[in-house]
C-alpha cells in the first residue's frame, strides 16, 4: 500500500542528500507532490500511475494548469489512472530551492547549486522510491516537462512504459542558451538580486523578474497572436505617440507583457527562476551518451513526440528531429496553432485529443518491457 | 550644381528646425552624410541620384556595410549612379541626437523627443532640398531602412521614381514593439541611465545597452544558423556546467553575444538607441492614412518588395502582405538563408542579384511620374 496523500492535497516527502551531475551537494532535499486518483497495481510493476512533469514556472499543481485535461472521464481520466506531479527541484512550490532553508542556517540563496534535468530527474526518481515505486505506466512532460519525461526514458529506461514528449528538444539550442542567458542577465543586472543573497532583507529583484518574464513571455507566445491581439494599439488612457517616451504611455501590449512579468513576481521567486532557466541551458540528452543521436537510438520505451507548428521557442523542425531519431516511436503529432510554444497549454481540444490518443496506443502497444518478457531475456 | 562633398568624405548639412510628428520641435538639426558616384540629371526631374537607408545601428557609410554592393560595376553602380546615404535623425554618427549638442547649452540627453520613422524621412527630404535637390531616382532600405524607403513612397510619392524595400512590415507587430520595449527597458533600467541624462558624467549605461543588444542579436540571426555555429558548446577556457552558475564560465553563444555588445557599446550610444528603437515601435504607415490597406493601395512608386525566409524579427508574411498590397508593385523577391533578418547584410550574392534586378526592372518599367506625363496629366 502506497502511503499518498489526499487528492489533491499538496504533500512533501524527503529525499536525502542529493549530489548534483555537477557535484555539488543539496542537504536533505524534500519534493512536494499531489496527486489525482487511486494508485493500483504493483508499485515495481505494471501499475497505474502518471507522472506529469511541469514546465519552467509551473507547479505540481496539474489539475490547475491542465484542468480540462486530467480528472475522471478525462484525457488523463483519474478513474482509471493515479495522476502524480511534484514540484520541480530547484523551485519555489514546495520543493527544495535558493529560498529553502539551508541546513546550517539560513537560506540557500547563492549557495543553492546549479542543476541540470538530469538532477531534477533524479530527484524526482528518488522521492518515488522514497514512496515505495520504482515503475509507472507512463511519463508526460511540456517544455521543461518535456525534457525531463525524455531523460526520464534514458537514465531510468525501466521505469516508464511509455512516455509523452512535448514542445522540447535533445538539447538546449544555441539560441535558447542565448535568451535565456540574457534573463538570467536581466535579473542578476538587478541590484536587489545582492548575489542572490537577498532573502531575509527588505528588497527582491522583482524588477529583473518582470524583465526576464516579459522577454520569455515573447518566446512563449506565436508573434501572430499577439499582433492580432494588440497590434499597434495604444493601452487605454495611455499615449505612446506623444512628444517623449513615457514608461506610463504605453502600447497595449507593453501593459501586456509588464502584467505578464507581474503576475510572476507575486508567484514566483527569481532565485528558482534563476536556477531552472539555467537547468535548460543545461539541457543535452546526448552528454555523456555518445552524442545526441546515440542517445536518442538508446530510448526503448515507447514514445510520443509532439510539437507546436508556430513554436519559436522549440521550433517544430526539433520535434522532428527527435521523431526520426528516437529508438521507439509511438507516434508523431502536430499541435497547429497561433498561439506558438504555449499551445501545449493554451488549445485544450487538441491537446485532449493527443492525450486521449497516446493512451489508447499505449494500451495498444507493447511496452520495452514486455517486448524483453516476450523474447524471455527479461531479467527482475 | 549640386554641392556635394568628395566622395565617400562624411559631410553635414544644417536644415534648420524640425517638428515632430507628435508636436516637439528638434532645433538646428544637422544631418550627416556620405555620398558615391557624381551627381548627373536634374535635381527637380530626372537624375542619377539613389539614397540609400541605413538599419538602426548603422550609418552613413554604406561602402562599408554594404560594400561588396556599391562601387563602380557593383550592384549599385557608382559609374552610373550617384548613391547617397545620411545618418538617421536621432542616430550617433553625425546628425542630431540625443548626444548632440543643445542649442540651449549642454547635450540634448532626455530632452531629445521620441521621433517617428516619418520624422526621419522629413528630416532626408528637408536635408536634400537644402542641397537643392527634390527627386531621385530611386530609395533602397533594409530593416529601419525598409521602413523609411516606404514612407518615402507615401511621404513624398514625386519625389523617387522607384524604391526597394527590404525585411520590413508596413507596421510594427506587437512582437516587436515588445521585443523592443524589452531592449529599452534593460538600458533605462541601468542605474548609469541616470534619466537619459548620463551624457558628460563619468558613467554611462554600458551595461544595459549591451544587454540590450544580446537581446536584439537573438532576432537579427535565424536560430538554426547560431546553432549550428555554437549548438551547446563551451566557451574554450570556462566550463559552463560547473557545480554553481558563473559570470565568467560561458557557453560559446553567451561569450558571442556579449562581444555583440561589447562591440556595439564601443560604437554606439545608449540615448540613440533607445530613441531609434521607439522610432521603430511608431512605424505603423496606416497612421492617418485609413489604415495599413488603404495607405499601401496609395504606393504610385514601383516598389521591390524583399524579405528573407527565416527573418524572425520581421517575418517573411510581413512582405507577402506588403507585396500583396501595395498599390504599384515592382517585384517580389525572398532571400533564402539560415542568417534570418540579418541576411540583407550578409547574403551579398543573393543582394547582389536582387539590386541588379531592381536596377534593370526600374529601367524598364514606367515610373509612377512618367506615367503621369504619358497621360498628360502631370503638373509640374
Amino acid at each position: 500500500m502506497i502511503p499518498l496523500p489526499p487528492e489533491g492535497e499538496l504533500a512533501t516527502q524527503r529525499i536525502g542528500d542529493l549530489t548534483t551531475e555537477a557535484g555539488a551537494v543539496i542537504h536533505d532535499v524534500e519534493i512536494a507532490y499531489q496527486r489525482w486518483g487511486e494508485f493500483s497495481g504493483d508499485p515495481h510493476g505494471r501499475n497505474n500511475l502518471i507522472v506529469v512533469e511541469h514546465a519552467l514556472t509551473g507547479d505540481s499543481n496539474v489539475a490547475d494548469w491542465w484542468g480540462d485535461l486530467i480528472g475522471p472521464g478525462a484525457p488523463l481520466d483519474t478513474d482509471r489512472f493515479c495522476v502524480l506531479c511534484t514540484n520541480v527541484l530547484g523551485g519555489c512550490s514546495g520543493s527544495t530551492g535558493p529560498s529553502s532553508e539551508h541546513p546550517d542556517g539560513g537560506v540557500w540563496g547563492s549557495r543553492f547549486p546549479a542543476i541540470s534535468i538530469r538532477d531534477q530527474v533524479r530527484a524526482e526518481a528518488t522521492f518515488l522510491e522514497a514512496l515505495g515505486i520504482n515503475s509507472m505506466h507512463a511519463v508526460i512532460g511540456g517544455s521543461m516537462g518535456g525534457a525531463r519525461a525524455l531523460e526520464w526514458t534514458l537514465m531510468y529506461p525501466d521505469w516508464a512504459n511509455y512516455s509523452c514528449v512535448i514542445a522540447v528538444s535533445a538539447r538546449a539550442s544555441a539560441w535558447q542558451i542565448g535568451i535565456q542567458t540574457a534573463q538570467i542577465s536581466a535579473i542578476v543586472r538587478d541590484p536587489d538580486w545582492q548575489g542572490g543573497d537577498y532573502y531575509g532583507t527588505s528588497s527582491s529583484p522583482d524588477a529583473g523578474l518582470a524583465a526576464a518574464r516579459r522577454i520569455a513571455h515573447l518566446t512563449y507566445r506565436g508573434e501572430q497572436e499577439i499582433d492580432e491581439r494588440f497590434g499597434t494599439m495604444a493601452q487605454p488612457g495611455e499615449n505612446p505617440l506623444g512628444t517623449h517616451r513615457g514608461e506610463h504611455q504605453r502600447f497595449a501590449v507593453q501593459s501586456y507583457l509588464d502584467h505578464q512579468g507581474e503576475q510572476l513576481v507575486k508567484r514566483f521567486d527569481a532565485g528558482s527562476y534563476v536556477t531552472i532557466t539555467e537547468s535548460l541551458s543545461r539541457h543535452d540528452i546526448g552528454r555523456g551518451r555518445g552524442g545526441l543521436n546515440r542517445a536518442l537510438a538508446q530510448i526503448n520505451v515507447p514514445t510520443m513526440v509532439v510539437g507546436v507548428d508556430t513554436d519559436i521557442l522549440y521550433p517544430f523542425h526539433q520535434q522532428e528531429h527527435l521523431s526520426r531519431n528516437i529508438g521507439n516511436l509511438l507516434a508523431m503529432n502536430k499541435i497547429v496553432s497561433p498561439v506558438g510554444h504555449d499551445a501545449f497549454l493554451v488549445e485544450t481540444r487538441q491537446m485532449g485529443h493527443i492525450l486521449r490518443n497516446f493512451i489508447a496506443l499505449a494500451d495498444q502497444t507493447p511496452s520495452a518491457t514486455d517486448l524483453a518478457k516476450q523474447r524471455g531475456n527479461y531479467e527482475i
